[in-house]
Order: structure tokens, then sequence, then C-alpha cells
């Protein structure tokens, strides 16, 4: 995936309506997490299982918001100028140190909400 | 951004921690709005201009949970199948037709919230 | 519950910290959804029986979760004067016209993501 | 507001329509996030001051929304057996150890995002 690419294109889409007064950081948060609001309503009332064989129309939902979420997560990044690759380099990182693997093993539950 | 790659990492990181089996859409899908919702937490008592001016804690904090919604995302494409770079380009077409520049200029409101 | 004795009880939580500038509806509406995040965060890898059948750390994370967003909307119905009784009879009755017991018997799923 | 009368009246809503198998804890946790996003979409590309000045459009959104994000809320917390005053009056001790005045005093910022 060329992200320079999409941030570019997204911000020509945003420049030609005007519209990069409202992409400021706190405003494409809050789309994000509307978006990935929407995105939950597709699997709510499906179970762990259903979820992973979704019908036509669930999917066709689910991709679109998967990428209106992209999209903005996109767009945030470029607003607050984050290296996307590096920033996930250095989660990815920390969540090996926070998660060793035979203390996580099976067990998802964070530490603090254990038996 | 190499999707495949880190898509291959983040299975081989579930795998090694027996996690697959709680790494299903519809939980994958929670883990990233609650992501989302500690990426707004770092903006909600922000001016809009100041979201452009973080500190370097807050600054900190965006990018790891930038990074945490982008794994999540990453993650449910693949298991989901679906191609992230197909996804986006049918929703910017939707998007340009949903929001021709005439119309949506200087003007972000969804036209059934308008005056 | 008292509701009107709640928000006179935050809105002076508020004014006493000097918070009121903050408390804007945007931004109370962005603490109650990363509030409703840290919620989702408790049950993220429970299985739907699980959730039903918390242990102690989950069930106290979960009472707080709620609280907060309970403490965010009861605020935000108060800065936008909405009665929040009146809210609820609108919305079920709304609800009720939507999903007919006829059409809605033993299905959730919204009429257009249906097979 | 009677929280028990409502509770009644949402468990013979969901009951009439065989739906009590999809209301465990997971889903509506699940649900209420989805809704807590559809309230925020109400505000993203408003200013602050906006916020607070909704034309009639907005503010009828931002009504059935909170109505939503409440009845999920009262739902979830019969079904977890939560009582919602002692939950509230928990949190609010809380908060008000965590946000002592003397310190809180115009500043919403979490102690470790401060400069």
């Amino acid at each position: 995936m060329d992200i320079e690419a999409l941030q570019q294109k997204l911000a020509e889409f945003s420049a030609e309506r005007d519209w990069e007064r409202f992409h400021n950081p706190k405003n494409l948060a809050m789309a994000l997490a509307a978006e990935a609001g929407e995105l939950i309503e597709v699997f709510q009332w499906l179970s762990e299982a259903d979820s992973l064989a979704l019908n036509s129309a669930q999917r066709r939902a689910a991709e679109l918001e998967i990428a209106d979420v992209l999209i903005y997560l996109v767009r945030l990044a470029d607003r607050l100028g984050v290296d996307l690759d590096a920033a996930v380099a250095v989660k990815m990182q920390i969540n090996a140190e926070r998660y060793p693997v035979e203390l996580a093993k099976g067990n998802a539950t964070r530490a603090d909400r254990r038996d």
C-alpha cells in the first residue's frame, strides 16, 4: 500500500471541497471513532463463528467501514506527521515485551483482569 | 507499507500465543473500537487548534494509539480476506459521488443534517 | 434515579475545577465514546457466555466504565437541555415501529443486512 | 427516571422478539459503543461553540442517539445486575480523589499527558 500516494489523494479531495479547516486531528479522531462504531455495528449481533462467515450484505458493509477507518487513520497520520511504519514497529515491540509468549499463551486477558 | 508482511508478522505473533481463537472478526472489531476510544481520549479536552500542536506526551500517546488501530485493522482485514487497497478505492469512488465538489464546498455536514 | 440531582452534582464538580469551558457537547460526546471504548475493552476477548460470568476484577471494571458512560451521558444531556425520559420514550416508539414483533422475531439483523 | 421500570420495558421488548439470546453483556457493550459512534458523528465537524447551538436536525439526531446509548446502558446494567446509582456514587468518589480541586483547576489533562 502506497500510504503517501493515498495521503496525497485524500489531501486533494479535502482541498477541492475546502474541508482542510475541518480536518484537524481532533475532528479526524472523532470521525475515525464514528466509523469504528459503524464497523462494530456490523458484528454486534453475530456470534464469533458467524463473524467469520458473513453474508454478502454484511461483507460489503464490513469492507466499506474498514475502508472508512483506514481513510481517516491515514489522513490523521498525515495531519499529525506520524510515520505509520515506525509507529507500528514501536508498538509491536511494546506488545512483545508486554505479552511474553510464556505468560500470554492461550490467555488474552490483561494481567490486571485475571482471576 | 507492506500490508502482507505486517499481516504475516501479526499472524505469527498471535499463533505463538495461541490467540488465533480470540482473533475472529467480531472480537477484532471490538478491539479496534476500543483503541479508537483510547485515541479520541488523547484529544477530547483539546481545542481543535491545540490538537495540531501536541506536547510530547500527547504526541507519543497519539502515535501509539494510531498504531494500535492500524494493527487491529490490518489483522481484521486479514481474517476477513479484505483487500485494503481495493476497499479504499471503492470507498473513495463512493465519497466522490456522495460529496460532489459544488455541493460539498466548505460544508462537511451530511445533507440530512443541514438547515 | 434522580437525574436532576446527579446533573446538579456533576455541574458543581465541574464548576469547582473550572472545567465548564471543556464541557461542551462536542467534547462530552468524545469523552462518552472514549469510555464506551473502555467498556468494550472489558468484553473484547470474552465469549458471549463468559460475558455473563465475569470474575471480580472484570466486574469491577465493567461497573466503573458503565458509571463513566452514564456520568458523561447525563452531563451531555444537561448541556444540551435534552429531557432523557422524553428522548427514551420517543426512541422506544420508533424501535417498536421499526422492529414489529412478527418481522423481528428471533432475528436482530437490520433489514438491509439480511440474506 | 425510573430505571427499574425502563429495564422491565426493555426486557419485555426483547422477550417479545426472542432477542434475549443476543442481549448478553458482550453484545450489548458493542451496541452501546456503536451508538456512541453515531452520537459523535453528530458533532465531528462542528466547532465546540457550534455544538452548543445545534440546528433542529442535529438536535433531533443528538436526542435519539443519546436515547440509544441510555437504552443499551440500562439494558446492560440489567443483564449484569449492576446497580447504576451505586456505581455512579463509587465512580464520583474516585473522581474526587483523582482530580483534587487544587490540582485540576482549569486543567482537564490527565497528569501523565501534561507538559
